[in-house]
C-alpha cells in the first residue's frame, strides 16, 4: 500500500547520526518539505499546526500581560533600515533586495523585513506624543527573511514564521520590567507547554542583538548535547529613540525618549521539541501541544461491533483531542504511524477486549502498557496525559543536569567541549578576548550570564584573570 | 486632554464626499495608519483584531470541511511563475522583484507572491502520486503583494493580508463541487457574521482569474452604490496539472492528471463591513466580529458607588464582551468614542439609575434607547444582541434590493449608471464587444452572472441581440 511503504523504511538512529535522525523525523513524521525556492521550506498540515498550537497558547499569554496584535508592511526602505548605525550592521549583509516593482525599477530598494525594529519606531515617532500614549505594547506574528547559507528544517531557513513584540515605555525602569517578564513568560511556556526545561539568562556583548542595550535569552538543552537558544528579549534603552526621535511630553511637560524592548519566538521551538523529547521511533509531542492526544487503533476491525465500539469511545473521550484509525492498514502499521507522528497515548482493542470490557492504553513517551476498563477510560486519559507532560518535562530536565559539566580551568574546559556534549559552566573575566579564544579553539559560543549565578572558580577558565561571571558555554545551533 | 482631541474634529459626512468619509472612519477608528513605505498600510489593533476575529471564524469553518493549514515559501523564481501562461500574463505585471540576497545578486529573479498557485503546484507534482492522496485541501493565511498604483484601506494596497485554499481533486465533478461549497461558505459567512448580503454567481470569461477554467464570486453593494467583490472562488479543470505535470495512479490503474480549485478572501471584507454598515457618527460593528460588544459608560462616576456598580455590571455580563470606560472623559465623550469605533451597544449608568435598579441600553445600530432593570441586563444584552445582528443584516438587504434597477436597453442602462448608484440587472448576448463597449461608455463592469438568472429581456442590453445571459453590472471598487 502506497502510504505503508512511506513508514517501512527505518529512520537512522540518533546514537549513529543524530542530524540524519532530525531530517529522517522531520520527513517521516510529514512536518515539512523542501520546496523549490532554495532555503526555503513547505510547512505541510502536521508541522503547521504545531505552530498554530503554540500561536493560540503564546498569543493568549500575551494578551494576559495586555500585549495587542497590529501587522506592519513586510517592506522596509533601506533609508529606514539605515537610521540606527549597529542594527542596519548587524543585518544588512544578511537582507533579500527588491529592487523592481511591476515592470519598474524602484527609486529607492526596499529589504524585506528580517526583523522591524525600523518600522515599529518610524510608527511609534508619529504615534506617540504624550505620556498618556504609553506604554505602547504591540505584537505581530508574520514571516520574516535572512539570506542564510545553510538552512536546516525549523532551526534556519532563508523565510522563517516568528512573532516579534515591540514596546515604547516611558521611563528604562518599565521598559527593563517589560524585557524580563517577557522572558519570564516565554520560559514559562516552554517548560509548561512544550515541556523543555530552559536557562534564563543575559547574553555577552559579543552575542547581543545589533542595537540591543542587554539580549536576555533562553537557553535549552538538545539530546545530542548541543545547546539551542529558544527565546530572545531585548531592552533597547533609548538608543533607537534617540536614532528616530521617538520623544513624548511628560507629566512635567518635559520632553523626553521613549524607552524600548523587543522580544521574540520563532518556528525554532518545534525543531527543540524534536530534539528535546524524540527518539527512535520518532516524534514524542507534549500533550498540551499535540494535535491528536489519542489515537484508537481498533485490532481486527472487520468483526462485527469492534469499529462501532471504537467510535464509542471516541465519543466517551470528547473532552480530549481523539481519532479513530480505522484506514485498512494492519495494527503494526497504525501503531509505528502513531509513534512516528509522536500522539502522546494509543488505545488498543480488539474482540477480546471488548467483551472483557477493557482496552489497552500505550504510552507513547516510555511505553507503558496499561490495561484499562472502558467506564474508566476518560478519568485514566486525562490522568495520563497530565503525567505524561510533567515526565517529559521531569525526562528533559534530568537529561540537561546531567548533561551540564563544570570546569574550573581551561584544559577541564577543552575536555568537556570534547568528550562531554552539554552545557559546561565556567567562570569568565568578561574580556571579549578570551570569548573569541573559547570560540577559536573549541567552537563553543558563550550561551548566556544564568540569573541563578554560582561561583565556581575565583579566575577566568581561559586566561585566569581575576573573574565574577559565571556563563554557561557551549556547542550550538 | 491629548486623546480627546482626535474626537472633537468631525468626520465628513457619507452623503456629502463618500470616500472621504471612509478615509476619516478609518483614521478616526483607529483601524489603519500610513508607513513610509509607499502604498502599504499599517493594521493597528483595533483594524487587526477585526482580521482576527474573521479569521477564527472563518479558520474554523474551512476545518469543519476538511481543510487543513499548511505555509509555503514567500518567494516564487521566475521560471516558476512562468509555468502556466495565461498566469503568468495576468501576474507578472504586477509583481516585486527580489534580485539581491544579502551582498550578492541572484541568480534567478524571485517575485513576492502575487497568489500561490504556482507553488502549490510545484509542491503536488510531487506530493501526489496515488488516488489515494487525493484529494488534498490546503490553505494558507498569509500576506502577497501585488504592485498597485492606486492604493486604500483595506481595498487596495500594495501588501495585503488573505487566505488562499489550494486543492486538488481526482475528478472535474469534485472540483467543480469544491468550488462552489467554497463559495457558499463565503457567501454564508458574509450573512451570518459579517451581515452583508451578497450576489453569488460566476464571472464573465473578461473578469476570471487568470489561468481558471471558471471563477465564481460574491459580489456585495455598498452604501454608496458601488459594488465590492468580496471573495472569489475559482475552478482551474485540469489547466494548471498539466502545465506542472501533476498526475496521480487512479484505481484502474491509470495516469491521470488532477483537477484543482483556488479561493480566497482579504482584508477586504472589512472594507466592506465599513462601507455596508457604517454611518456618520463612524464604524457600526456587527456584534459577532465586535472586539468589544458593550461599552459600560458610568456617569458621575466619581460619586461612591457608580464605579463599583459598574465593574459589577461588568461581571455579570461576562459571557459577552464587555468593557467599562472607566477613564476621566466626560461622559460625551465617551459616547462617541464608543459610536466612533462601532461598538454595538452602551450602557449609560448614573447614580440615580443605580438608585432605581436600573441602567440604560443604547443600540449603535439605530439609537434606540432601553431602559432596563439591572436584574434583566443579562438575557437584555443577550437579546438586542442577536436583533443588532439580523437588522443589520436586513437593513444592508434593504438597501441592496432598493439600488438594484432593471435595465431592458441601453437608455435606460446608461440612465441607471449615471443616476441611480447600485446594481443594474441586464441581460447579455455573451459576446465581449458588448461588455468593452459597456465599460467604456459607462465604466460599469460585469460582476457577476447570478446563479440565480430572471429573463428580463429577450435582447442584450447593449447590441440589441439575442441574449440569454441575465448579468448584475455596476460601478466598482
Amino acid at each position: 500500500m502506497a502510504n505503508d511503504k512511506k513508514q517501512v523504511e527505518q529512520i537512522t538512529a540518533m546514537e549513529e547520526d543524530f542530524a540524519q535522525w532530525y531530517t529522517d523525523v522531520v520527513k517521516k513524521a510529514e512536518l515539512m518539505g523542501y520546496s523549490s525556492v532554495k532555503g526555503c521550506m513547505i510547512f505541510k498540515p502536521a508541522g503547521y499546526v504545531l505552530w498554530e498550537n503554540i500561536q493560540k497558547e503564546m498569543d493568549r499569554r500575551f494578551k494576559e500581560t495586555g500585549v495587542e496584535n497590529v501587522y506592519m508592511p513586510m517592506f522596509i526602505p533601506e533609508s529606514l533600515l539605515e537610521k540606527e548605525k549597529d542594527h542596519v550592521e548587524g543585518f544588512a549583509p544578511e537582507v533579500a533586495w527588491v529592487t523592481k516593482g511591476g515592470l519598474n525599477d524602484l527609486q529607492e530598494k526596499l529589504c524585506v523585513r528580517p526583523t522591524s525594529e525600523t518600522l515599529f519606531c518610524d510608527f511609534y515617532k508619529d504615534e506617540i506624543q504624550s505620556y498618556r500614549d504609553l506604554p505602547k505594547l504591540y505584537n505581530q506574528w508574520c514571516s520574516v527573511v535572512r539570506w542564510e547559507k545553510e538552512t536546516r528544517p525549523f532551526l534556519r531557513s532563508r523565510e522563517f514564521l516568528w512573532q516579534e513584540g515591540h514596546t515604547a515605555h516611558a521611563t528604562a525602569e518599565e521598559a527593563e520590567e517589560r524585557t524580563i517578564q517577557m522572558l519570564n513568560l516565554y520560559a514559562d511556556f516552554c517548560e509548561e507547554v512544550l515541556a523543555i526545561p530552559v536557562i534564563k539568562g543575559r547574553k555577552t556583548e559579543k552575542e547581543k542583538f545589533a542595537g540591543a542595550e542587554a539580549t536576555y535569552t533562553i537557553e535549552a538543552l538538545m539530546h545530542d548535547g548541543k545547546a539551542l537558544q529558544s527565546g530572545t528579549s531585548h531592552n533597547f534603552g533609548d538608543g533607537f529613540a534617540k536614532a528616530f526621535d521617538i520623544t513624548y511630553t511628560d507629566k512635567d511637560n518635559k520632553l523626553k525618549h521613549v524607552h524600548q524592548t523587543s522580544w521574540g519566538v520563532t518556528t525554532r521551538l518545534i525543531g527543540a521539541m524534536i530534539m528535546v523529547h524524540g527518539d527512535n521511533r520518532g516524534l514524542v509531542i507534549p500533550p498540551m501541544i499535540a494535535q491528536t492526544q489519542v489515537m484508537i487503533v481498533p485490532i481486527m476491525q472487520k468483526k462485527e461491533g469492534v469499529l462501532d465500539k471504537a467510535y464509542e469511545l471516541k465519543d466517551m473521550l470528547k473532552g480530549f483531542r481523539v481519532k479513530v484509525d480505522d484506514s485498512d492498514k494492519s495494527p503494526g502499521w497504525k501503531f509505528s504511524e502513531q509513534e512516528m507522528r509522536g500522539i502522546p497515548l494509543r488505545i488498543e482493542m480488539g474482540p477480546r477486549d471488548i467483551e472483557a470490557g477493557k482496552g489497552i492504553i500505550v504510552r507513547r513517551d516510555n511505553g507503558e502498557k496499561i490495561e484499562v476498563a472502558f467506564e474508566d477510560m476518560e478519568s485514566k486519559v486525562s490522568e495520563l496525559l497530565e503525567t505524561i507532560q510533567k515526565d517529559m518535562l521531569e525526562r528533559a530536565r534530568k537529561h540537561r543536569d546531567e548533561n551540564t559539566f563544570i570546569a574550573t580551568n581551561y584544559e577541564e574546559f577543552k575536555d568537556a567541549v570534547e568528550n562531554k556534549p552539554g552545557f559546561i559552566k565556567a567562570m569568565w573575566c568578561g574580556d571579549q578576548a578570551c570569548e573569541d579564544k573559547i570560540k577559536e579553539d573549541t567552537t563553543a559560543t558563550a550561551r548566556c550570564m544564568p540569573f541563578e549565578q554560582e561561583k565556581i572558580a575565583d579566575t577566568c577558565v581561559c586566561c585566569g584573570k581575576k573573574a565574577d561571571k559565571m556563563v554557561y558555554w557551549g556547542k550550538a545551533y
